[in-house]
Formats: C-alpha cells, sequence, structure tokens
C-alpha cells in the first residue's frame, strides 16, 4: 500500500534502488495525448547528477513505455514505464551490513518489515527510487503543457547560502564542495512555481490543495519542511501586510501580493503557486558516526563510504516538480478542468 | 468530495459555520471502546476562545452523540458527533455582500461553486469548521490513550515573540493586543509533540507519515507552513550535525538527538514526533483594506468589523492535536497496531 | 470504514435501527441544485411498507436537512441528511437474547466486533439502515434528474410467481399471505432500468459499471444475485443470439436487442441498462427454528415473532434505484459528464 | 483509473492485448512471503486455452519478477510482474477496420476515449488482459495458503448442459463444439469455492463481502451475473428452508445447510464461501452479423473471423479464483486478520 498517489490519475510506482529496473504506472491519463520519447527523456536527464555535488552514480536512464502509447500518443489505458538500473555495485554495500546509517530509513524498515537482512542500498528507500516519480512527472506535465500551465523550480539556499544568482549558486556550491572535503554534505531550500494554474482550482477541507502538494513533496525523501507563500513568515506577519489585497486588472481580480501562494482556503486564486521545501544533508556521509549492530545489538561506529551526493538539494528540485505536475493533473480532472478520459475535448482552462 | 481523511479509520465533518450544527462521522472506530461524554466535552472546551486574543463567538459547543455508542462503549458502527451552533449572528456579514475578503476564501469559493450570493460567514472556510475535528479527535485520542500515546501541543512563538515560558506567552500575548488596537492581527507558531508512538508506524513512498501528517495539518485553515523535527533549519545543518546517531538504552534502540523528529522516511522511529506549523495572522481585520466587488466587478474597500479572532494561534493548537491522533490512529490501524474492529483484542504497542 | 460508498460523490450513512436517528452524508453533490424537502420526502414515502406484506414498524420517517443546503438549492458542501427513529420499541428483541437468529447478522457481527451482547435490532444490519441510503439517492436522483436520465424499478418475480401485471402481482401478494399464515417468508426479483443514460459512462476493468452496480446492489440486505442484461440465462445462448447486433437509427448507433442490459466491457452503450436483483425470504420467521445460544454455547430453538416483513421483496425496489442513483452520479463525475462543483455549467450529456 | 482494486493489498494491472506485453503491481504484499517462480508459472499455466475450445492463440505466458522479490521471499515493496506477448499478429484485426463488433467493447470504448482508430485486438478490453489478473491472483494464492485457505472453481454448465461429472463435461464440450462448426459460440457458469475461511471476515454495509467479491467477478469480461449461495434460487424458497440453521459440532458454531454461501450481512460464517458466475458466449462468431461502420456511419455486416475461444468459460474459472483471492487477502489484511508488513508474524485465523 502507498506506492500510489492520486484519485483519477492514479500514479504508481515500484522497483528498488539496486534491482533490475524501477517503473511507474499512470493510470487515468486521456487519450489521445500527444506524448514523444523525448518528453521522458528530457526529465529523466534533468537526474543526471552535477559532477561535483552529485553521487559518482551515473546511469543513462535507459526507459521504455511499456503500455498505454501507440504513435506518439496516449490510449487512455494505463501506461507502465520502465527505467532500468545499469550502474549497480552491489558490493558498496557489504560495509553496513547490519548496521543502520544514521538518518537513513535502514532502523524503520527493518522494524516494519522484520527483513532478516537490510535490503542492500536502501531499496525504495532511496533517491533512486524518485526516477519513477519523474517519468511520470514527465507525462503530467505534457498533460499540463496542453493547459499551457508550467512548472518552475529554483534551489534557493544550499549550504546555508541563499541564492538569488548564478554567482551565489557557484559559491554555495563552493560551499558544500568545501564542507565535503570535511566528510561532511549539506542541505538547501527548492522553491516552486507553478504558472498559469486557473482560479477555482483544489478542493475544501482534506482535500486543500496545499494540503495535497504538502503530501506529495513532503513524501520526496529528505524534505523536512513545506511552506506555502510567505510560509512561516506569515507567523510574523501583520494582517494588513498577510493579507492580498485584490484589485481588476483588465476585468480579472488579482492580488497585488502573493503571500498566500496563490492558495486561499485550498483553492487556486489563479496567482502563481509558490511553495518552498526544506532539504536535509545528505545522511550517508563518510565519517564516523555512532550506530548500533542490529544483529548483535552492539553500539559500534559506521563511516559511509560510497557514492552518496554531497548536496541533493539539486536533484530535488525536479522531482518536486514531477510530483506537483502529477497532483495538479489529479485535481485539475477531480474539478471538472480536464475530460478525464479524452485530451481532444479539452476546453482549456 | 474531500470532506473525509483516512483508509480504514475515516473521518467525514459536515456543517456550515452558520448553519444550526455542525458534525463529525467517524467510520471505522473499533468496538469495545470506552468512551464518555466528558471525553468529548473536554476536548470541545479548548476551543472557547481566549477572552482577550479570541472572537467574541462564545458558543457553549453542545453536542450529541448520535450513533454507534451505547453505555459508555463503542459498538464499532458509525459514530456521528453533532455540535449545535448557538450564537450565530448572520447580520454580521451583510456588510461585505459581494465584497471578497482579502486573505478569506470567499474569492476562491465563490470561482469553484459559482454562488451568485457568498455563503454568510465563510460556510464551511471559517475556523468554526474545525469544531467537528475536535470532536472526532476526542474519540482518536481516547482509542491512542488505550494505548498510552499522547499528543502535546503549545504555541511556540505569537506575534513575532518566541515563547518557552508562561511570561513569554504573556508578553507576546501583550504584543498581539497592542497590534489589535491598531486593528492588526498577528499569526504564530504551533509545536506538536506525540510521545510513546512505537517503531515501524507510517508506510513507505507516497504513505510517509509525515507527508500524511503535513497534509492533515495544513489542511487547518490559516497554516502555511509545516516542518518535521529540524524542518527548515536542517536544510542550514552539516550532516554529522542533522544526523541522529544510534545508542543502545536498556537493550533499546534510541537516537541521541532528534532532528529527524521522529520520522526515518516517513515510518517511526520510536522517539516522539515534533512537528511545527505555521499559523497565518487573522485575515479579517477592522482596517481598510483593497478588494473588489464581485457583483458589479468593481474595486472598492472593505473593513472587517466583527466577532474574529486577533490571534488564532492558540485556536490552532488542539485542533492540531485532533488531526494528528485522527490520521495516527488510522495509520495504527492500516499497519496492524490496532485491531481494526474490535478494542479488546488490542495487543499494547 | 466501508460505510461510504462513491469517488468524488461520496454518501456515507450511519445509525442503528433502534437508536435515535439515521442519516446520509452526502459529499460531493454540485452546488446549485434545485433540491426541495419533497424531492427527500417522496422517496422516504416509498419505505412505509406494504399493510399486508410489510412489518407493522411504521415510521412517518421525519427528515432534516442539516447541511449542505440553504433556500432550496445545494451550496457543494456535504449534506447531511438526518432521519428520526420513532416507532421503536426495544421489548421486542429481548426474547433473542444470546440467540442468534438463522439467516441474519447476529452470529457475523457478534465475531467480528465481538460485543458481549448482541446489538437489539440488528443495529446496522437491518433493513432499516436502508432509510438512509433512501434519502441519499432522492438527492442522486434529483440531479440525474437534469440529465433526463430516470430510474425504475419492478418486482418481477415474488413468493415463486412471474409478475408481469397487476394480477399476477395480487396473485403473488395472495401466495405470499398464503405461506405467512404457516409462519413462513418469501423472497423475490427486482428489475431495474435505467433510461437515457449517454454512451460512455463506465470505466474500464475494475471500475467498470456492472461491477460497481453489483456491488452495491449487493450490499443491500437480503440480496443474493445481480444480473446484467440477460444475465444468467446469457449461459444458455448461443452467440448469434446474445450478441446484440448494431444499427443506425436518425444517425445515432443502437443495438436491436438489449441482452448487454446497456453495457459492453462496463461502459455504456446507450441502450437502456437492465439489472435483476435476487431477494432472499425474510429470515426472521415466526417458526420455530434450531439455532445456539452463544453465551450458554448450547443448541436451543428460536421463533421470531415481531414485526417483520413476510416479504420484501417490494422494499428492496426503491433502494434498489437509490443504490443505481448513487453510483451513477458519482460514475458521470468521474467519467467527465457532470461538473463536479457546480449544476449550471452542466452540460446535457 | 479503475486499474486498481483493493484498500491495503492494491493489483494494478495494465498492458495492451496486442502490446509487448502486460503486467501487475501488487502494493501491499507482506514482506517475507515465500514466493517461488513456479507459484506464478502454475497460475499462467491454467490460461492455456482448451485445443479444442480455446483460441489458437498460444503462449507460453513467460513471465518475469521486476520488484519487490528476492531469493524467494517478498520484500514488503510493491511487485511488479510482466508478462510477454508473444503470438501477437495485428493482422487479424485489419477486417474489423471502422467495424464495430456487436457484443464488444469497440463501440463503447470509441465512445469513450475517442479513439480516431479502433484500438487492435480490442487493447484492454480482451480476455488477454486477465493474464495479468492470474499473475496477481497467484501471488495472493500464497498469502491466503499460510492461513490454509484455499480456492477451488469448477465449470458446472457449459452449452447449456448443466455438469456435475466428467461425462457431463465431456457432452457439454461436445455440444459447443457441434455449435462452433455452425459458427456459434457458447457460454456457462463457473462456480467459486472457498474453503476454510474463518468467520468474521468482511465489512458491514458498502463493503460487505459479498458486494466486493460481485464487483470484483463481475470485472471479468463476459460475466453477466453473480450469485451467493442459493442465489436467484433463494428468491423461490420459503424463509424457513432458505435460513441455514446453526448447530455446534465439537464446540464450534457451524450452519447444516450453506444457502447464504458462507456470508450473513456481508461478513463470513465459517461456511465455504460459494458464488456463481454466468459467463456469456464469446461475441467474436465467425457468422454474419449486423452492424455499423462507424467512420462512414453506415449499416453493413461483419464476420468474425480469427482466432477466438468457441467457449471461454472455463478460461474464466482460473480468473475468478484469481478474483476472489485478491480480494479475499485485501479483506483480511483490512479485518485484522493478516498483518499488513509482515508474514512471519502471522497469527493464524
Amino acid at each position: 500500500m502507498s506506492n500510489s498517489i492520486g484519485r483519477l490519475f492514479v500514479v504508481t510506482t515500484w522497483g528498488e534502488s539496486h534491482g533490475k529496473c524501477l517503473g511507474a504506472v499512470i493510470d487515468g491519463c486521456p487519450a489521445n495525448l500527444h506524448l514523444t520519447p523525448e518528453d521522458i527523456e528530457r526529465e529523466l536527464a534533468r537526474d543526471i547528477p552535477d559532477i561535483e555535488l552529485g553521487t559518482k552514480r551515473h546511469e543513462p536512464n535507459k526507459f521504455e513505455i511499456l503500455s498505454g502509447w501507440q504513435k506518439n500518443r496516449t490510449l487512455g489505458t494505463p501506461i507502465c514505464l520502465i527505467i532500468h538500473n545499469t550502474d549497480y555495485k552491489s558490493i558498496d554495500y557489504k560495509q553496513f551490513q547490519n548496521l543502520i546509517r544514521p538518518g537513513h530509513a535502514d532502523y524503520t524498515y527493518v522494524e516494519k518489515y522484520g527483513h532478516s537482512n537490510l535490503i542492500k542500498g536502501g531499496g525504495r528507500a532511496s533517491g533512486r527510487e524518485c526516477i519513477a516519480r519523474l517519468a511520470a512527472g514527465a507525462v503530467a506535465k505534457k498533460v499540463l503543457s496542453c493547459f499551457d500551465i508550467s512548472i518552475e523550480s529554483k534551489v534557493v539556499e544550499m549550504a546555508g547560502i541563499p541564492i538569488s544568482s548564478k554567482e551565489d549558486y557557484q559559491k554555495a556550491k563552493e560551499k558544500a564542495l568545501l564542507e565535503a572535503k570535511d566528510g561532511e554534505s549539506t542541505g538547501g531550500i527548492v522553491e516552486l512555481r507553478v504558472k498559469n494554474l486557473s482560479t477555482g482550482a483544489g478542493s475544501p477541507i482534506f482535500g486543500k490543495l496545499d494540503a495535497v502538494l504538502a503530501s506529495g513533496l513532503m513524501s520526496i525523501g529528505g524534505v523536512k519542511g513545506v511552506e506555502v507563500g510567505a510560509g512561516f513568515s506569515a507567523a510574523k506577519m501583520k494582517g494588513s501586510v498577510c493579507n492580498d489585497e485584490f484589485y481588476l486588472d483588465q476585468g480579472k481580480i488579482r492580488c497585488r501580493t502573493n503571500n498566500a501562494g496563490g492558495l486561499l482556503s485550498g483553492i487556486s486564486t489563479g496567482e502563481d503557486l509558490v511553495i518552498a521545501l526544506a532539504v536535509k544533508p545528505t545522511p550517508a556521509i563518510p565519517r564516523q558516526q555512532k550506530t548500533v549492530n542490529i544483529k548483535e545489538m552492539k553500539e559500534t561506529t559506521i563511516e559511509c563510504i560510497g557514492r552518496f551526493d554531497i548536496n541533493f538539494t539539486p536533484r530535488v528540485a525536479p522531482i518536486a516538480e514531477a510530483m506537483a505536475a502529477i497532483i495538479l493533473v489529479d485535481e485539475l480532472i477531480c474539478s471538472g478542468y480536464i475530460h478525464p478520459s479524452k485530451i481532444s475535448t479539452l476546453t482549456k482552462i
């Protein structure tokens, strides 16, 4: 259970980090969507890690569309996407045998599933799992593009350095690399922006669009916080500042500011959706840390020597876009904006 | 749709702010739970607003248990709880006719549902809606109490003042009252703590416990951000600091720190769950703000004179507890810790 | 769990047979639907039992609309309907104490929920539970009426007598009354017909419309079989007879016969939906039957003296209509035929 | 949407009849289940059609387990099973271009999805789709076998001939072959029996086990009716005959007869579950039938020359078992009988 997301546009992911392949099944994609292999390739390519910041595990992310698709058009039937794992070295993980890595899922998974041996490489609780989200997100983005809805993301903080320019990013990267020399990893903040979403999308109460997005984004490994619009700084604002006043812009109701982040009571205002995510530092670090050998139930230490990102904030960005795309397509179908079975009869929102 | 939450323990709320009554239906509560009217009364009483900070709308929150319950025991059938609205003055809302209040759901609801008239008093998009969550949360808390799991909350920041003592709280309250004299509202931050949750609760990938909790908490009106454990400050930490090292405490695996907030890959570690919520300032303020008359489609101004909280952060706290309780009971049933139909056969976690 | 049905149009029922009241919450009903108390009253009145065939328990079925509705229009928020129980005599059930009635839910409920005492009068496992389905069905029918979709039902067999005229019905009723003199109950068959449903409603594979309808109809107490179109007689047909040939009727594709019952691969053909339900004889009969005293775990006998229908087939008919209406509205919203939030923007199918 | 079934044990199927492959993702299978390739192979082999009755399309049903499984043990993560299509000749379908086959999904799918061309070979609306159900069912059966629950099926009527012996089956088969010489197809009835299911499984009201099973079984292509226990014949019975009297058998409550088919109010009594399914004759027959060319919107005729079963009743039997197994595992997890995450902690029901 829980490897699926969505109500009418349902994405199910499967596959372990170090198995043969991972994949996603997308159920409820309207028929007749123009979809090319390049649409998916382009998104998967965004997961190729930064040569300096990223893991040394590099995969070409070769994929196949196994169903639901013919001659660059979707059929309305479930789309199964498969991504092959090619750069898998199980040997990396021998060193951790029976050791639970601090900050990792090793301990909680063994408690939940009772595996006698820890799954090598984290199994599903690995960043690699997200490749299937990227693939499904590519399809969702293609649906959104029919309505001129676009999703952008950027790293706005890394290794403690705020980023608003290329120079800032370079500075932050150098900081991250410097820490890495010391065997340290670092984190950061990603900002997500959805443009051109019409007014009225989202559901009330438990289905508020911010609630659903918060859930989807918090489900990305390493994300420890989500905020919408002004977020935590709203807690420090006065009402007259926080409220976004309304005005008329060529007959359309608009907001002068966007502290709400495009959502009032969980329903879209027509302004950009703006959401930020906090990403924690990579837990696997080549420094000695205290831990427990769960077989012998003895205290010991661990050093994670392997191919791990020294900062995976930049890799979270496209995955956050994918999650937002998946959730928005589902919401727009459920809200009656996107026709559930055929793209041809879609009316622009 | 979307007025329900949960998979096996499902809470559905209904009722408008200014209708006769509001209520909740709780489906999937195990039979034979000892539940008294006082259990519910106690939680509902927590919604009585602070005389100074709160709305002047005061309700005794008279309630009835209409089903699923007999002689202080649950039957295993759906429990319908009803809370009567008694202090309802619709006249308050005439002043806003056709005006969309900045920061409120007025605009988005009219776009979504196409009401020719705005619903008086916000309908479902009112803080009053949460009284039904409190009632359902009381039942969920009673279930949790059978396993010695408790949930606490506190306001850790209000009107920009950090709070770690009664004196701090008093200082913050004075700040809020001072702002209120100027027609301003203020916000704050609530911290939630779940104690004694066993290891292994939560589901992987899209069903991570932090994801599900984030969704439930973000669904509370006015909440703009959610963070787990170190949250946004994790983004600034080094790996060796952020990671919670493991040790053995009388044969039990424990963590020395709790930056993870009790969750690794969405599954509980056995440490306290720690979650923070950002609450925005009350949008309805007695200051002139720019808005639009949506009937005449003309720009105008609005002043919200009425019975509104000047800071509703303290009121969010018990609701956050209720949401966490509801989500946890569902998760513990789905995770196999709590028996889905009868409380007598429950094994302690 | 499981007291709800539907995906976007969700009906949840609650209440025990012999409690104060029963009710339904309808979530996802589009706003602006014209709905009068008479619309509901009319359907509830259909549950008043036949003076001769039915139980002697007669209730006026007084109801209230507690939410989601104002000035004869729905608001788009959940509609809570409550029906008061007035003719409740718990004394009837004392005779059965600790005895499990053959053909009744007494045994299975006690096994599932572990009640130390059997719930008086069957609790939720009573025909009375269906009054909430009727109320919710009335709302669903009103939605369907906006699209000229109508649902009809008739008893086509009772007490073993096939019925195709008023005379047949009279004959069958006499047969049932004759059996009743002997302390016997009887069953029958109900046929359901949905008219004017457009082509293309229904979902593939596990969501086939016949599958969803079969589930909803089989969930009615006492229903032991469901068939679509030719049903079990299709098993005896040759292919050329069973297949419904297509032809053109004023530019519209039609079928000459309707053995498919209006559904091919779970999706509507545009012909009438035709479904039949088998109803078993009332299990509570005033004849001595063997049973077990579950407290003493001793074999004994039971005679059910009380107010029970001698044949409840005619009472199943309107409930079957209600279930079909609820399921169809959900399906038509999910299929993109009915707008999920506002009735005004509905395009005729 | 709707290509998934289940709540905590969720099966999603994908793949077209004439694509490269079909598959199933099983989410929620407990970890540590002993599962061998042979377990799946055995079930898939049951789909090899009878040489005389079946289609001439013969496939070895080569499959792979892509995830969720290692060293003959499940991991608790989603199990993706893939079955390759090998015997695919798209040329078969050219003859039907733009013609909608009577009794087939051609017409309803084109209406729903708006495909400009009909999908070759029926796409998902083909009997071939069920191979993925068989594969998932094999896993479900393996789970059930840990609790000694078994599922059996048999053809009890074929081509109008009732079957209670091998001789009867031979007679029925000859009848079917005789009809086939005349270009006709025939149908039949399958009986399903679940043994050793404990008392108390199933959920009340809309989640009754018979309702859920009816839905799952009716979702199999060609099934037009489902009945539980006495089914439609219950409609003709007297109450005293239909009721199954209780007695004590070595301290266990049992029923002397089983007209209820093992279910009272949707919850299992501990007796065998007994369910029958009506299967219609194969719609694709090599006889001239009237139809419509949907491109030219002209009446015409069609003859289905191809590789079609002349009677697919025997092929429905194992699929019915698979569906029952899938539904039962889900129900037993949701009812608290099977632990949701690990097989080792399972207590016998």
